[in-house]
Formats: structure tokens, C-alpha cells, sequence
């Protein structure tokens, strides 16, 4: 038995919800094949935030151009005694042959406005839904989250420790990535490190301390090995591992590049650490902390002119504690050229073909987005572009430093309401054009008359 | 480039914090070879919990004894710079060798109780950690929300509907496997079905009905291909949903299973569609709901007398939405046979070997733990059990149903106050016995001389 449980890639069709594959089969019997428009959108921020970062959406477009469900995999479907040959057999021959717009990756984005839109016929399009939702939803809420503590840290460096509380491997290692995006220093996570480019960090556990009966040996052989080395200090008595690592450096002439602090007031023994190496004249060596860090407790830190250099930061990121899960919802927004809707009291979807526009002001700041149909020119920044077309990639690939740097200027465009922590009293202004709203009204109204129909 | 991301086996070794390889090389190079003992526990429950099911440590534990270094992912690490051609040939060769003990999966765990315990030489053991807590973490986090659901629906089926929102692939299949072991009925991730043996379920989306023009045509053609279906009867009217349903049964003469209600108030609108299904002699139709459910808004429905047949739940088991994380910790609690531990005020860690024994009242119920010393005998049931040793499998593989039927029986046997969705006004009793308490005394006075130890 394979007790890693990896998917492979002949395996994606299979990551679905069984009714993707229910709801295909009857459109395909009932030759429902026109094109249809889906909106991968969220309709609330969470509760603290002030925005999302999107991220995943153009590399899960991507991967949509490689589902496939090869012969094994049709076997097991037939398994499950629902489908048909037919359906089997066309299920064999998929190709996604649509369209797909999304945001660059790391584009901030707000309520209403679509990460992506895929335009393909109807059951294509349906049968992508699980797996661009689980994809897109990881990696936004991820590096959703790591945005919040780079810029509580304030231009001090955070270093991704999470991998080891995170929701399994998948999350992990893509989760790198969204860290990269949204501009973290360095993880702790190897394959993450080698797969996207983030640089790999990381000290020592206290175990390694423990391992030796002495802590000074402890450190002592460890600095030798790796000269300028960062060294936990506070596995029996913070202050006296301080001293210690002065002694080494001092007296015996090692190369040291930071401590780390992990337990107790991290404020506090920042404050006293740091005195102690300046007294003795190491004001070069960083002092880093962590343990249990999310955006706010760093702020905190930072409030209280703790002296610090760098951030380690693990199951608060690697969960995004305060929003595990944010409303992502994929929906049929037009078919057969026609808008549809849901008639959902308090649920705005828009319908249709949509284009983002972002406005900034004088200063180049953000100003307002406009979101409209997508035959509309505005004389702002259109955000989603094609990246798939008729089933073939378009356009070069996300280049992660690219994305890194588009969070980076946001953040710069970005006013302070936008970026404090806490929710600001005035959401971004998201406006809706006239187009855009008329098409929904007339949506709306067929909506009503579906409702209203008694017999069919 | 690989958009899928997907971890291979001989990948397994990388997944790894980089300091758990800096320190294996620094042990390695000081020949730091002993065994040593560490342990996986918890110190605290989330703050709404009674106890937390153990999930997926027997799994990682065979994971452990397929772990790897191959030749390439050896050249990754060389080209870290970081580790020495002696290191790196080491790691060529790593096998582990050591043994693990493990609670069944599905074992009730409580604060301080090892899920599992590694006894191994140094290396080996610290390997292992980042693999084992992610492995551990993610199904027992899944699998303790998931039996909170089984509990708050009273004997109701509850059918996971959340991969889409879940963080990533990995946690979504896993989950599976946690969600039937803490006994789910059915899930709608097809994959994961197949690979764990949950029922695979669904029902149908919005969209479906949407991209018909008709309602009664959408339920007409999906009743046709799927006798005995479920129907989703919310996109327009709900009301009215069901009424069409009615008909398709009465004068249509299709069968239909249950109706789905996925929006409103789920309780006065199962109330309203039970009489009207009633009414029209239908009472063979089951209700079933969905809509951001979690075991408290299920709670809520039974207790409002609502008639529901079953719950579809989604994002806030899929990310255990309000505890993400648990602080569980793998530590090094013995080394060269001697006690270590980490002095941390108030976070107390319990040195060397230990067996958990589980005691039952007269009545066959939950009456407290003993965590001893694994040399001392009692006359209760001991939990861990040996399922690698010397680096090989012993034992048969867990067996899911099994599982299931370990956490059904626990369930019987926990007392209200314990089954209760709420915090227990008084946490489980867990007692530590005289021998292993002697233990950690005589392990706390040896940190304290090496904390005041000032020379090393």
C-alpha cells in the first residue's frame, strides 16, 4: 500500500466531486454543448482583512490544459456503476478546448471581482471546477496571510517555519511558492526551497541542544560546522545561552550571525540580549524570534521597540489561523451567450463576460476598481488576461519573481487603511459598471420569471 | 514545468526542514549515534475541544521505513552547499532502523499523551519529525472535526462535501481516509473514495438547474439518468422547488431519494418541504441540507426539531475551521537512556518511554488515563502498540473499517460531558504515575544544572 497517497497526474481527472461528474454526464446526454461562462470569485473578505492576494490561478489554469482521464482511470470511474459507456468513452477523449482570463498572480483583489473566468463549453467548464477551487484556494489563502506578517514585520525579514502543522505536503510545498509571492525571506522547507526558489533557512531545535549534555558544546560544534550560523539561546536559561554565544565568539573566535529567542517575552529578552551582545561589542550578530507568531503579536513587538531583526513564523501562517478558508466560489455566470444567476437574497454574483479595471490616483495610489463587462474600455489598468486559449497556454508563464515584485508595488500603492492589520472602517471602493449592472438587472428579472414558472 | 506539484516517493526525504538536516549532520559528524527517544503529543486541547482522535500516526510511521535518499535528490542538497560529500554519502545510504510505537488509529488522545514515540538512533529520529508531524497533523486535525460532526448529528448521515475549499490535494484525500475512520457516511471526492473505501456521493450544483431554462426540466433529466437521486430545489424558490419535485414523483412517476436544501433557514424550510412531501404521501423522500453547516449550526437545526435526514458539510471540516492547527510537538525525551527535556516553564514534557493505560468504569465508560513509564504494568488497556521495529513494518496494516469501528466504540464509551460540543466544565482525567513523575523531577534538576552551568 502506497502510504504517502501522492496524486499523480494521470490521476487529476479524478480529483473531483463526484457530482462534476454527474452533472457532465447529463449535460452530455442531453448534448448540452454550448459555450458557458464560469466566475471563480469570493463575495466577503474576511472578517480582519482589507484584501486578498489571488494567487494560483494562472499556474491552475495550466494545469487544466493537462486533465485527462486516461484508461485506469476510467475503469475505476466505471466502478462506481453511474456512468455509461458513452459518457466513459467521451470522458477518454477529453481535452479542456476552452478559454481561460485570470489575474497575474499576486494581484490584490477584492469582493466580486473574478480571480478567473473560464469560457468553454458547458461540461468542460464544469469539470473543472473542484480541482481550480481547491488549487486557487490554497495558494490565495496562504499567501493571503504571509502578506500580513511581511508587512507587519516592517521590512524585517520572515522566514516560513510552518511546513510541520500544515495541512499535508501539497499545501506545504505550493504554499512556498505563495510565500515567495507575497514576500517572505526564506523557509525552512527544502523541496519548497529547491522547487520555487525561495532560499532555504533554518537553526536548530532545541533537541539538538538537549542531544548534548552541555549546551555551550552544543553550540560550540555547531558554529564550527556552520560559521555565521544562527544559534538558539534559550533552551534552559535564555540570558546565560547569551552569554554563552558571546563567549564563543569573543574567546574562541567562532562566527555567529544571529540568535534566536523562542519561548518567554520575546520583546523583553530581545531588549536584554541585544544590550548584552552591544556591551560586548557584537552588534553585528541579529537577533531573530519566533514561537507562535502571527501578524499581530509581531506588531507588538515591533510596538514595543523590541530590538529585533527577523521573524520566524510557522502554524499561524501555515494554517492561516484567523481565515482558514475563504467563500471562493466558482459559477455559471452565462450560457449559450445569455447571463444567468442564482437567486440568492444577498448574494450579488455578476453576470457575464467581465474585465477588472484598477484606477490609481495622482500619486499613483490606489484609487477604485471598476468592474465591467468585458466589451467596455476604461482608461485604467485592465487586470485579467488570457492565458489559455482554445485549450493552449498563451502567453509566458508566471515567473514567481515577477509576481513577488507586482505584491511588492502593491503594497506601495496601497494606502495605509488598506494595509493595517485590523479591517478599515471603508472598504476599497469596488464599483460596478452601468453596463455591468444592467446586464444584472435583466439577468435578475429572467431569474424571477424561471422562479415564478409553475409547470416546465 | 510541473503545475501539479506533486510529491514522489523518492522526493519523501527532502520534504524536510532544513535544520533537521543541519543537525543530522552535525550529530553525524560528531558521531552523536545513541539512540534516543522522541516523543509526538500535544500539550493543549483547541479551546472548544474534549479530546482530539489520533489519526495517521500508524500510516507515518510505515511512510517512516520507506524513506530515502536518492542519487538526485542528493545533487538538490549538494547544491544547498550546506552538507559535506561524507553527509551526503551517509544520507545515500539512510535506512531507518529504529522502532515505533503508535496508538491505533482513531485512539481518543488526550494533552500529553504520545500519538507516537520513536526509539532510534539520534539521526534516524530527527529525520523523521518534519514528515511525521505533517503526516500526523493534518489527519488528526481532520479526523477530531469530523467526529464532532458524527456526534452533533445524532445518528443523521453526514457526507463531506469540502474539497474545494480544503488546503490542497493531499489534506483533501487524506482526509477521506479521516473522515471514514471517524465515521462519515459518503464523501463527494471521487479519488478519495476510491482510495479510501467512503462512499462516493453527490448530489447536483446550481448550475446544473441554471444551465436549463427550466427547472422542472433540469430535475426531469437528472431524475431520468439517476433514479432515486437527490434534488436540489433551492436555486429559484425553494417552496416551489419542491413542489415541481412532487410532481416529477406523482404524475411524472420518477423516483427520487431526497430533496437538498442549500440556502435560507434550513429549519423552517425542512419543516415546510417535510409537510408538503408529507402531505402529497411522500414521507420516503429524505431531506438533506448543506450551506456552511458546522456542528454547531447542526446542533442548532436538530434541536430546533428540525425533520432533516442528513447534512452535506463543507469548508469548515475541510480546514477544522476553528482549530486549524494543534500545538503538536515531536520532542527528543530521552538520549543515551537518560531523561531529556527542555526547560520550559509551564510547558511540562515527559521524559523516556511511556505506555498510555486507559481505565473503564463498571459500566464499560471512559474513567481516566494513566500515562507510566513503558516498565510498569497495570491493569487497564494499553494503548501503544509496537508497528516498526528495527526499521520494519511488525504487525498487520491499520484496517480503515476497523478504525471507524474503534472510534464508534469510543464514542459509546465517553460520557456526555466528554461527547458534549462544548468544553467539559472538568478535562478528562489524566494521571501520571509516581514512577514516570519520579522521572521527570529527577530530569528537571538535571536541566537546571545544565542551565547553570557557565562554562561548557
Amino acid at each position: 500500500m502506497d502510504h504517502l497517497g501522492e496524486l499523480k497526474t494521470e490521476e487529476l481527472g479524478l480529483f473531483i466531486d463526484l457530482y462534476e461528474l454527474t452533472m457532465a454526464q447529463a449535460y452530455h446526454s442531453e448534448q448540452l454543448e454550448d459555450r458557458a461562462l464560469f466566475t471563480l470569485h469570493f463575495r466577503k473578505l474576511p472578517e480582519q482583512r482589507n484584501f486578498m492576494l489571488a494567487c494560483g490561478q494562472h499556474y491552475a489554469a495550466l494545469l487544466a490544459t493537462a486533465l485527462r482521464f486516461p484508461p485506469e482511470q476510467l475503469e475505476h470511474l466505471a466502478s462506481l456503476d453511474v456512468f455509461t459507456d458513452d459518457f466513459l468513452q467521451w470522458l477518454g477523449n477529453f481535452r479542456f478546448t476552452g478559454d481561460i482570463r485570470v489575474l497575474p498572480e499576486g494581484t490584490p483583489v477584492f469582493p466580486h471581482e473574478p480571480l478567473l473566468e473560464v469560457e468553454a463549453p458547458l461540461i468542460e467548464g464544469q469539470l473543472l471546477e473542484t480541482l481550480l477551487m481547491n488549487y486557487v484556494s490554497t495558494e490565495t489563502v496562504l499567501a493571503s496571510k504571509a502578506v500580513r506578517m511581511v508587512i507587519a514585520a516592517e521590512g524585517r525579514s520572515v522566514v516560513d517555519f510552518g511546513m510541520r502543522r500544515m495541512h499535508g505536503y501539497d499545501a506545504a510545498l505550493r504554499g512556498v511558492r505563495a510565500y515567495r509571492t507575497a514576500g517572505l525571506a526564506a523557509t525552512s522547507n527544502v523541496l519548497g526551497s529547491l522547487r520555487y526558489g525561495l532560499p532555504a533557512n533554518g537553526t536548530m531545535a532545541h533537541s539538538y541542544i538537549q542531544a548534548y549534555k552541555d549546551e555551550m558544546e552544543a553550540f560550540r560544534h555547531y558554529a564550527r560546522l556552520y560559521p555565521g550560523t544562527t544559534l538558539l539561546v534559550d533552551t534552559y536559561d535564555t540570558i546565560k545561552g547569551v552569554d554563552k554565544v558571546i563567549r564563543l565568539v569573543k574567546e574562541e573566535g567562532f562566527e555567529v550571525g544571529a540568535i534566536r529567542l523562542d519561548s518567554g517575552d520575546l520583546a523583553e529578552l530581545a531588549r536584554a540580549s541585544r544590550k548584552r551582545l552591544d556591551e560586548a561589542g557584537l552588534d553585528q550578530i541579529r537577533i531573530v524570534v519566533s514561537s507562535g507568531l502571527d501578524e499581530w503579536s509581531m506588531q507588538e513587538i515591533i510596538d514595543a521597540g523590541a530590538p529585533v531583526d527577523g521573524f520566524g513564523v510557522g502554524t499561524k501562517l501555515g494554517v492561516s489561523e484567523d481565515a482558514p478558508a475563504i467563500d471562493l466560489a466558482y459559477k455559471l455566470t452565462e450560457y449559450r451567450k445569455e447571463p444567468r444567476l442564482k437567486n440568492s437574497p444577498g448574494k450579488k454574483l455578476l453576470p457575464g463576460r467581465k474585465q477588472v479595471w484598477r484606477f490609481r490616483d495622482a500619486h499613483g495610489c490606489y484609487s477604485y476598481d471598476e468592474i465591467c463587462r468585458d466589451t467596455e474600455q476604461r482608461d485604467g489598468e485592465s487586470l485579467l488576461v488570457t492565458v489559455v486559449r482554445n485549450g493552449e497556454p498563451v502567453g509566458p508563464e508566471p515567473d514567481i519573481e515577477e509576481s513577488r515584485e507586482r505584491v511588492k508595488r502593491a503594497l506601495d500603492e496601497m494606502g495605509p487603511a488598506m494595509l493595517a492589520l485590523d479591517r478599515a472602517e471603508k472598504d476599497y471602493d469596488i464599483r460596478i459598471s452601468e453596463e455591468l449592472d444592467q446586464l444584472y438587472r435583466e439577468a435578475l428579472e429572467a431569474v424571477s420569471e424561471n422562479g415564478s414558472d409553475n409547470r416546465g
